[in-house]
């Protein structure tokens, strides 16, 4: 009987593995002691050599989840200081005021230098509260964006296949289907318009919630390649606002640029779920292109 | 002549005082320890009882400013804790990274409890530049708002004048004149569209700076009123991007809210100069009103 349990147990385990998704796991973060969490960046989310941006936030909007009382990111802002590489990190959690509705948190997510000092990567001041304590109401002049039935966008496994310059671990996670009007850049026709659309979900099929969001708010090219630009847009702030709980099936994904000036240019993101309801803006500011 | 230098220097002292702006007397800070900063929260910036949310984030902005090796905010995102009022405060200040063209702080404003504790009001993350060390490329799709000429706007002197319900010192120190499309609600007739557009100076004729932005993005009054709600926008969370120092004379504001859902809402200002540059862009995440 005694073994019979073991066996059980043991049969279970690996079966619980392959039921994570592939975002749980490499999000997943391991309580080291009160407000500080252990992380390790998988080298599965990266783009060239650079860890996404969205994925990065997502781990943080874990660990703040876990530590603060509400559960949701209401409003995450993260300030990105220095490029992160797959690998171990740290999260240090602070809580900064709970109330009734939204508690506000900050954390920081460190690497280690080579002498074991810890190197700031991102920090990150947000608001937390309860999406299913919000009310139904929705009084929203916002449209969902024009884009073509999803069987007619665009997949990394197309052919004649949008790429991302170099090596692109991140494309194997995803399910992005570029919307026609914005692959023009792939095939060196770029259409000069600061827009990027695309239906977006993840590769192994988990369904998209609020923490999710915070990935796909970054996770589609630059727009900058549609405007001819070929370089690499480090993001310097990137603010989200999670509205409501996506529900489940592909999200339509729309980021905007309309000002790039000063060497500087903001992405605007609306993410609307498959009931048409808008789940998510972001706003970013990234360093444009150097070309 | 030890009388007469005396007599200069109490001629000189008011002299200086009136050629200081109401802004800039306002918004000092004054040094007390390193990254410690004392302020006083004027009652001239108050709308009913509430503190603007825009002062006090010009306020935590020229801490900033000082205490990091670059001037210009490019990126700050605000998160509103608690309630602030007029009297003493505290801002904290801390360097989370240098760089060479960009370098990241925080700040806290505090103020006292009648115990003398400090009770924190506002935390702030941003990533400082200088705005003159950008190159002068412009790649802008984005057009200034559509608003009448300054003449035809309204200003708070008119009658019938649109006024904010209650008392509000901030009209004085404001030279605000509404475009005609959104007044609607100061007469019991909003426009049921979620914009708000102003022409924005101060009534004392202080140009605007990369500093005044921040309080120029949360100055109108809110776009719930022409959605024909009476209450307050608490703001939750603004982050503005700074893009460009602002050219002498009065700014265009357009402020527009799509999505009203859940018992909050988004608001998004734009700023234009008078050279027709796109100098500011912001988001804030605001409490919908009760009513």
């Amino acid at each position: 009987m005694s073994t019979s349990t073991e066996m059980s147990t043991e049969t279970r385990t690996p079966s619980t593995a392959v039921a994570t998704s592939e975002f749980d796991r490499d999000t997943a973060v391991t309580l080291r002691e009160p407000g500080v969490y252990d992380a390790d960046l998988s080298a599965g989310w990266t783009i060239i050599q650079a860890v996404n941006g969205g994925y990065l936030l997502a781990l943080l909007g874990r660990a703040l989840g876990d530590h603060l009382p509400h559960p949701d990111p209401f409003t995450i802002s993260a300030h990105y200081l220095t490029p992160s590489v797959p690998g171990p990190a740290v999260i240090r959690t602070e809580t900064v005021r709970t109330g009734r509705s939204l508690s506000t948190g900050q954390a920081s997510l460190f690497q280690y230098a080579e002498d074991g000092t810890e190197v700031e990567r991102i920090r990150v001041l947000a608001s937390y509260g309860d999406l299913d304590a919000l009310p139904d109401d929705v009084r929203t002049t916002a449209a969902p964006p024009a884009m073509a039935a999803i069987e007619n966008c665009f997949s990394a496994a197309d052919n004649p296949a949008p790429r991302i310059p170099g090596s692109s671990a991140i494309a194997e996670r995803l399910d992005l289907r570029l919307d026609p009007s914005c692959v023009g850049w792939a095939v060196g026709a770029p259409s000069g318009k600061g827009e990027m659309r695309a239906w977006f979900g993840l590769a192994d099929g988990r369904e998209p919630d609020a923490l999710s969001l915070l990935l796909t708010v970054d996770a589609l090219p630059p727009t900058s390649f549609e405007l001819g630009l070929k370089g690499w847009t480090p993001t310097v702030e990137l603010t989200t606002h999670v509205r409501c709980r996506p529900a489940p099936g592909p999200l339509r994904v729309a980021i905007t640029t309309r000002n790039l000036a000063g060497g500087f240019l903001e992405e605007d993101a609306e993410v609307w779920d498959s009931a048409g309801r808008l789940v998510a803006q972001s706003r970013q500011l990234a360093r444009a292109p150097r070309d």
